[in-house]
């Protein structure tokens, strides 16, 4: 029962509201895995979002600084580029070890329902 | 430039909405490393909620099918005890799965930025 005492111990302080949404948290997974940046319409396609979804929730990200849009043309068509900024990077890359501490929270629990002394989480994989 | 052929690669379908409200997540994530269920104060600490918002969330989770609560009293005080159930340990496993994803997406890329040819994901460490 010692876990009682540790006040706060599944808080997970580090998960970071303006990325964890889930819509949002797609966009910037999807950025974070093209360092040059996405078009509107690519960007849309892996994250099964609609136009307005999209656009509401990068809205968001960018006035978080997390993202930046440029809109540019090409051969006479409009395009919008979106990109993570050096911010959105390292929020994310914090928020990726918060996700890794809740996994290895519930892992060993899945695995086994008792394990050896080595306190969880502690000791990510 | 093969991945952006694969529509909703980012979606992240396994994203379980209920559980992945931050508060929710918090309380689910103790419950789940406490198979025997907390009492309500206790559970409000492992979190840091307010009554209210652990009160208006675990009702959520309840109405979900995933916490159940009961109530009861001890030494004429009453005492509100919260457990999983077997559903929402199992949406739990697979939240925690969805959640390995982004994570093992997000890794190989933090760490280094060009990759051998094998799809990011696929094989989780």
């Amino acid at each position: 029962m010692s876990e009682l005492k540790s006040e706060g111990r599944f808080a997970y302080e580090g998960i970071d509201r303006v990325i964890h949404e889930k819509a949002r948290l797609s966009i910037v997974a999807s950025l974070a895995a093209h360092p040059d940046g996405l078009q509107f319409n690519d960007l849309k396609d892996q994250c099964t979002l609609t136009d307005g979804n999209l656009s509401r929730h990068l809205q968001v990200l960018q006035e978080a600084g997390v993202v930046e849009v440029k809109k540019s043309s090409k051969n006479n068509r409009p395009q919008t580029w979106c990109k993570l900024t050096a911010t959105g990077r390292k929020r994310f890359a914090e928020y990726v070890a918060a996700l890794e501490k809740v996994v290895s929270d519930a892992l060993p629990r899945q695995e086994s329902t008792r394990r050896s002394g080595m306190p969880r989480g502690l000791f990510p994989a």
